[in-house]
C-alpha cells in the first residue's frame, strides 16, 4: 500500500492506494469512532463489492443504501432517498457515510454527507480508474438540477480516500481507457516525466498490471493534490486540469450526451487543445505528435465526432457565458506545462479544429 | 450604527446594529463586487421592506425571489423554486445571496446560498427580533425533512449581518415578546450584568425604543458570537444557549406545534429549568423569582399547557435518545451562568416540573 497526504489544514486527509485495501478493516477502523456507518453504493458495484466492504465495517452498526446506477442518480429524488434511508435507521451525526462506487457515487454521497444533519465525516472508495485519479481529489461534490450539472452541491472533504486498483479487474475496457485519458491528461498538463513514464508504460495500464496502475494513481493524486492544497475554492491553478475540457464539452454535447463518454471528448479535446498551442507557438508538431500517439495508444479518439465547425464554436459559446464573454483556454506551453490563455485569435481555433479533424 | 466582528478566521465577519440599515446602500456595497445580487424573502415581508432593500442594492443586477411565509418553507420543494430562479436569471457563483426575513427566510435563503454552485456569498438581513438575537450569528442553515426538523442543512456563516431594529416596528406583539424570551435567555445563561440591565429597561424593549433594542440586539449577538468563535461546529459551550430547550421542546410538541411559539415554550422551560436548579443546590429561591419575575414583565407564559407530567417526560425522552440515553441538562449556577449537567435524579425533574406549574 502507498500513502500520501492532501493538504488542506484541518481538513488534511490521506490517500491510501493499493490492491485488496477495501477488504480490509485498517481501512475503515480510525474512521469509526461513532460506531455506525452507511454504505452509498450503486446497483453494478453492489453485487460485486458490497459485502467485501460490509464485512470490513466489522463492530459498527452498517446501513447499506443501494441507488440507481448512471448519472441519473445525481438528482434531488435519489439524494432523498438516502437521506430517508438514514433518518429511519437513525443514524446520527457520528455516521460515517463510505461511498463505494465510480464518480457519481462520490458525488451522491459526498454531497450527501456535506448536508445531512449539517454535515457527516465520509470516506470515498473509488472503483473506476477514473473515479481513483480525479473525482477523489478535490472535495468537489454535487448533483444535478434540471436547468445543469453539478449545479447544486458543496466542497466537502473527505475523511480518507481508499483506492484498490484490485477493484478495477471489474471495469469494463471502455471505462479503463476513459480513465487512462484523465492519466494523460495530468501528465501532458502538468509532469513531463510522467508522460515518459506513460509513454513507456501506458501498455501496462491497459494490461491491468497493479503496479502501474498504483504508480499512475498516485502520481495523479500528488499532481491534483498539489494544486487543489494551494487552490481548495478553485479560484486559479485548478484550471488547468481543465486541459482539453473546453473543446471536449463541445464534443459530449455534439455528441448527444451518452455516446461519447467523458474521458473519450476529453481525449479527443486535448488534441485540439494541442493543435491550437502549435498555432500560437506554444509548441511544436513534435509535441502534438507525442499526445496524438499516447492517446491512440490508449485506445482513445484522437478526432471528435464529424460536427460542422459552426456547431462546435456555438457549443463552445456554453462555457464562454460562463466566463463572461472571454473564452480562456488552457494550452499547452510544453509536454507537461499547461497554461490559461485569454484573447485567443478565432481564426486559429477554427484551424485547430479542423487540423485535429483530419 | 454599532458594529461587532464575529471572530471565525477566515470566515469572519460583521454584525451591523442600527436603525434604516436596510435602506442604505453602504450595507451592501462591500459584498456587491460580482454585480449580481438575489434577494431572498417570504409574502409577509415582501410587501413592506423588498422595495427599500431593492433600491439599496443599486448598480447591481437585482433577482427577487418570493417565497410563502412560515415553516413549510422550509422545505425541499421552496429551496427547488429559489434554484430554479437563480438559474433561469443566470446568477453566477458571484451572485450575493440577500437574505430578507425571519428565521425561516435566513435558513432557506443560508442554505441555498451554502450549496448553490457549491457555495455563494450572502448577507442576512434579519427583520425579527428572534432572529436578530439569535439566528443570524453561528452560520447554522438547514431545511425540514418530513422525517425530522433541520435534518438537511450546513454550516455557512454569511458575508454580513444586517440588524435593523426599524423593521421591527412592524412585527406582531407576540412575535416581539418571543424575541425578548431570546434575550432574556442570553442573559440569565451568560451575563448577570445583562440581566440587570433588562430588569431596568424591559418596558423600553416592549414600548420598541430603537437605543434599548440596539443595546439588547447587540449585548445577545457579542454573548453568542463569544460562543460560537469557541465552538463553530457546536461540539459543547454552544449546548449552553440551549437553557430552557429540553422542557421547552416538550412544551412545544404537548401544545401541538402551532399553538406555542417557541420563544414562550423557551420561557416557561426556562422557568422549569430554574425550578430544577433550586432543587440541585445551584441556585435559590431568590434567583428563580428573578427569572419568573423578568419573564412575566415581558408579557411572555411562566407556566407551561397543563400536560400530564408522563406526557412532558415522554416528550423530553426524544432529547434523551439523541444523546445516547441521558439527558443532559442546561441548569443555572447562578443568574447569568448556565452550565451542563448530566445524571439527574428524574425524582427531581417531576419535582421541579410541578412547582412551575403551580
Amino acid at each position: 500500500m502507498e500513502s500520501l497526504r492532501v493538504a488542506l489544514g484541518s481538513r488534511s486527509y490521506p490517500i491510501h492506494i493499493g490492491a485488496g485495501l477495501i477488504g480490509s478493516p485498517a481501512s475503515y477502523a480510525p474512521h469509526l469512532e461513532g460506531g455506525s456507518a452507511a454504505i452509498v453504493t450503486d446497483e453494478v458495484v453492489a453485487p460485486l463489492y458490497l459485502e467485501t466492504v460490509r464485512k470490513a465495517l466489522s463492530g459498527a452498526r452498517v446501513t447499506e443504501i443501494v441507488v440507481p446506477g448512471g448519472e441519473q442518480a445525481k438528482s434531488w429524488q435519489t439524494l432523498n432517498r438516502v437521506f430517508d434511508v438514514l433518518l429511519k435507521a437513525h443514524c446520527g451525526r457520528d455516521t460515517l457515510v463510505v461511498a463505494l462506487g465510480g464518480g457519481v457515487i462520490g458525488d451522491l454521497a459526498g454531497f450527501a454527507a456535506a448536508v445531512y444533519q449539517r454535515g457527516v465525516a465520509f470516506v470515498q472508495v473509488p472503483t473506476t480508474l477514473l473515479a481513483q485519479v480525479d473525482s477523489s481529489v478535490g472535495g468537489k461534490t454535487a448533483i444535478n438540477h434540471a436547468l445543469g450539472k453539478n449545479m447544486i452541491g458543496a466542497f466537502h472533504q473527505p475523511r480518507a480516500v481508499i483506492s484498490d486498483v484490485a477493484t478495477l479487474d471489474t471495469l469494463p475496457d471502455r471505462e479503463l481507457r476513459c480513465g487512462l485519458a484523465e492519466v494523460i491528461k495530468h501528465g501532458f498538463a502538468l509532469d513531463p516525466a510522467f508522460v515518459e513514464w506513460l509513454e513507456q508504460n501506458i501498455e501496462k495500464l491497459l494490461a491491468r498490471e497493479r503496479d502501474a496502475l498504483v504508480h499512475a494513481v498516485r502520481r495523479c493524486c500528488e499532481l491534483k493534490a498539489a494544486i487543489v492544497a494551494a487552490d481548495e475554492r478553485e479560484a486559479g491553478a485548478r484550471a488547468l486540469l481543465n486541459l482539453g475540457h473546453t473543446f471536449g464539452h463541445a464534443i459530449e454535447a455534439g455528441g448527444d450526451y451518452g455516446s461519447w463518454l467523458h474521458g473519450e471528448a476529453i481525449a479527443a479535446g486535448m488534441v485540439i487543445g494541442a493543435e491550437l498551442s502549435m498555432r500560437l507557438g506554444l509548441i511544436g508538431k513534435h509535441e502534438v505528435e507525442r499526445l496524438r500517439k499516447l492517446i491512440a495508444r490508449a485506445g482513445l479518439p484522437v478526432k471528435g465526432p464529424a460536427l460542422p465547425i459552426e456547431k462546435m464554436l456555438e457549443l463552445m459559446s456554453v462555457d464562454k457565458k460562463a466566463s463572461k464573454g472571454e473564452v480562456r483556454y488552457v494550452l499547452l506551453e510544453g509536454v507537461g506545462k499547461a497554461a490559461l490563455r485569454g484573447g485567443v485569435d478565432e481564426r486559429l481555433v477554427r484551424e485547430a479544429i479542423v487540423a485535429a479533424a483530419q
